[in-house]
């Protein structure tokens, strides 16, 4: 359930409650796609960075190990170590992005594994029952996420499938116990009309949240926030909202600032392999030559296990030397910015101050900086 | 300074004192070859699993990130952020496992950098003094690692040539401040006459700690066990001993029955590497598919992070998706192993049962195991 605590403009500070604990809102969860987090971080390193959601992908975990060894280990709480809330996305976005030899029908999408091109079905109602066996707090709706540009017919036909698709979800969720919330996924792609017709029609379902799916998926950054401005009055204001799959640490101030109140991406744990980490100054670059012999930490305002212990000179020397406590501990670091980012945010927000606050990280968060 | 607690026949149970603490020995020294733990082990992983000694390569540290860097920001510890004893081996080894186009003279050996091919030449001086700006509490010996079996003749010129560049180590040692002990390195590869000879030498030096360097090296392990035979009664009784990239846990045990303090081995780490994990009860292979929905612990009497926290299907399954945490997992199992089989070596000396001990484990430890 949520409670909307207080808001500045259209940014919410909110409250989600789940099984397995209390999300303070605005929230960025952290990505554990096949049950960890990429890096080599474990579900204790979780806790440390600040992490209130794990998220996990039905896709991959239906391909490996398969929902029913995870179901008959206590689920996936257990299995993976991890005790706080939980989302689950439907394996839809996957679908789209990793599976080879895709075949839409009304019926669901049969497709190749990506791993061992064995020929899988997904449907709604088998999206369901996975995430169900999975046992995560937060199911997401089995949709069609289309890439941007599309064609306006195929995105209309697409999102109006994906309607009905979700009906099929929210169906298929009485067959199971409870203690599991669906959450719809807006689609309609570029198009404001479509866009608002889907999350009327979805908004009616009155289920407990609602994502924004089918953006970063090819647009400009300008016209995901022109959808974020052009749905908020449609979004159920009672409700949690997700942009899914977002973003830079400026793409997620914009779109607190449009209303959303949940996130997930995998940037921050992308750009710390690649030896990029995140400051309140910018994005510095660690296989810099000029950090060969910088003896400080990467943030020296920052509270992460890799800035309180480590300088910016032994974090080089480890990528540079092929060690893979480098991902770790650069991963560490940026989960912990991220998580750092939305406890600040929502100071701000109650604070009353979001809109000072934002004005000051433009230009600054997502920039390149040499310190 | 060593002092030695009690014996159970030949077996010792001592103290080492270091700057940075004191070592309980018999002792595995966990391997931080260039400053990280294979697997992405931070330092305060190896406080987790119970390391009393961090190993680092000298040789490795001097060609990246090198020791005018790791010196400039404090010394190894610093960087690394251990605070615990430390030794740093001298690059002998690695210069005639790793480096490429030796050449090998009196002076020192020339060679190239297996990293970028640049020309390196490496004396006993050299090696103190790269040490020295490491700052490590035990410095090795600059010596030559001759393969098993070799030609008597050449062996005798090696050893030779190795005892005179000890006494050149602690030549060189004069002109530092102190604060780090040399360990000299007895050679002679198989030759009893060689070995007997080059250990009366180098204990002549008076150094505070010797090794047996050249074994497990291409020849059986019941010559190395005889080596370890006909040396005992040569090497200083009041100084530690310490038998080089040694071993499997039987080879721990029948080189502490042979008056053995200090060990080190990559294979606890190699092996965590490839799924294959060490139990009381003998090595298991996690890649197996019975482990697939096995809900246990890899070794129920385990107190480590992975047996404490995950599942063997858990670990199975990060191997399986090829997450790097399953690298990290099975790398602190097998260090809290190694480390805690010391401990048990330790108290079963302290009691007088170590020879049962050894008796018990003869046939276990080392076999492969379906549990």
């Amino acid at each position: 359930m949520f409670t909307l605590i207080t808001t500045d403009n259209l940014a919410r500070r909110g409250r989600y409650q789940t099984p397995h604990g209390t999300v303070e809102t605005p929230v960025f969860m952290n990505v554990a796609t096949q049950a960890a987090i990429k890096g080599g971080l474990s579900s204790s390193d979780l806790a440390a960075v600040g992490c209130q959601v794990a998220l996990c992908n039905t896709y991959h975990l239906h391909l490996r190990p398969g929902e029913d060894v995870i179901e008959n280990l206590g689920g996936l709480h257990r299995f993976m170590g991890w005790n706080g809330p939980m989302l689950t996305d439907s394996g839809g976005f996957q679908v789209f992005s990793l599976a080879k030899l895709r075949k839409i029908t009304e019926e669901g999408v049969s497709f190749a594994s990506h791993v061992d091109g064995r020929r899988i079905f997904l449907s709604p109602e088998a999206a369901v029952d996975i995430q169900a066996k999975l046992g995560s707090d937060i199911q997401m709706a089995f949709d069609e996420c289309v890439e941007n540009p599309a064609a306006y017919e195929y995105v209309k036909a697409s999102a109006e499938r994906t309607a009905r698709w979700l009906e099929r979800c929210k169906e298929q969720m009485k067959r199971w116990g409870g203690g599991q919330d669906l959450w719809g996924i807006n689609q309609g792609g570029v198009y404001d009309d479509l866009r608002i017709v889907h999350m009327k029609r979805i908004a009616e379902l009155d289920l407990p949240g609602y994502a924004v799916g089918g953006l970063a998926v090819g647009e400009e950054t300008e016209v995901m926030y022109h959808v974020l401005d052009i749905l908020e009055e449609h979004m159920p204001r009672q409700k949690p909202r997700y942009l899914m799959g977002v973003g830079t640490p400026e793409n997620i101030i914009e779109a607190v600032a449009r209303g959303i109140d949940f996130f997930d991406c995998v940037m921050p744990a992308r750009n710390a392999r690649h030896g990029h980490l995140y400051t309140w100054r910018g994005r510095i670059n660690l296989l810099n030559e000029r950090y060969k012999d910088d003896g400080r930490p990467v943030d020296e305002t920052c509270g992460c296990p890799l800035c309180q212990n480590h300088s910016r000179a032994y974090l080089r020397h480890l990528f540079k030397a092929g060690e893979v406590l480098a991902l770790r501990l650069g991963v560490l670091h940026n989960l912990w910015f991220y998580n750092s980012l939305m406890t600040r945010i929502r100071l701000e927000i109650e604070n009353g101050t979001f809109q000072a606050f934002r004005a000051e990280c433009k230009g600054v968060l997502d920039a390149r900086a040499v310190l």
